[in-house]
């Protein structure tokens, strides 16, 4: 499985490089594929063959697709289960990393929307997720288990909610509660942050003078 | 694993009924831990203490907890391989069961959501998924590969899927296209959706008459 090559389908200072991130602090060979959002190349026939609804991240392993970012977090966990990121399918973990990866698109995307965009639902249960306030909470009381999202041990959902957890708190769409600040914190004095804020700062500026 | 039961936490006539049928489907041994919504049981300590969103479905297997519909569906499948209705992570089929498992809760339930509610997004980047109408053709052109929905194989995408678009389509929140509604009906021809239909029939029975 492993010879076969990995390219994530990337655009600068979006959520793949969440994905990036995670590529990096895996330590796997990949590739990548840069998308000027700029010039719609998102928008364009061959990149909708590899996804339909024209975002990024994707990712391609040989001949396989995967999109959407908890899959790819899980699909390279399994792919390269010696990073030891990974709980498997018989370590008790595995059910916190499933749930928690799910958790993550399942309600604080469509939560925090629904708050940043002040659309109102008329009862709690209209939403899947309920509320925003019952989200974030989920959240925080998760975080207090630290120091990584599913306690000790850094793992593929830190990709997910280190790199989402960052850019929620910077534009204040999820408030800086304690737990979630010492989170943030943790996770962009990683190496591994340092790494992708230089590829993205040389792939935007590349962009910028094209 | 195998030996250590399992228990879904199920209201009748409710997405959980989604997560019974994949129960049913597998053939896999499981105990009901049956809730009544009308009597607030899922918003007591209890049940808090399982899901803190007070929502079903979760499933207990022995002290692991898992929540949300597509990592429940993740989770039963790699505990049960011999059932043959979860492509492993070595089948070229895994990166289409984790990206269509993950588009469900990412995409699907907000955008229905947004639509149903009438909100209106000031442009189409604001929500992750861009907008109803790429989610819905996303969704179509997948299930023209059909009859299933990863292709030939009935898997456990169609666990979450199949209950999915049948609630959507009947309550015409998703379009009934041709390809919605062949898939829809087929759903509803396997064995499994009678066995789910009674059970919940009976349940919701014993709740009312409580």
């Amino acid at each position: 499985m492993n010879d076969r090559p990995i390219t994530l389908f990337h655009a600068p200072h979006t959520r793949s490089s969440g994905t990036l991130r995670l590529l990096e602090e895996m330590g796997v060979p990949y590739r990548l594929h840069v998308l000027d959002l700029a010039k719609g190349e998102h928008k364009r026939p061959d990149y909708l063959a590899i996804n339909p609804m024209g975002k990024v991240p994707a990712l391609r392993h040989g001949e396989a697709i995967v999109s959407e970012q908890g899959a790819i977090a899980l699909y390279l966990g399994d792919l390269f289960p010696d990073t030891g990121l990974c709980p498997r399918p018989d370590d008790p973990l595995r059910a916190d990393l499933l749930r928690w990866l799910f958790f993550y698109g399942d309600c604080v995307e469509p939560a925090v929307l629904q708050k940043a965009m002040g659309w109102e639902a008329p009862k709690a249960s209209a939403a899947g997720y309920g509320s925003y306030e019952d989200t974030v909470a989920a959240v925080v009381g998760q975080l207090a288990k630290g120091p990584w999202f599913l306690g000790e041990r850094f793992t593929v959902a830190d990709g997910v909610w280190g790199s989402a957890l960052t850019w929620l708190k910077k534009f204040g769409l999820i408030p800086a509660t304690p737990e979630i600040a010492a989170y943030v914190e943790r996770f962009a004095e990683r190496p591994a942050a340092a790494r992708v804020a230089a590829i993205d700062a040389e792939l935007a500026a590349k962009q910028k003078g094209a």
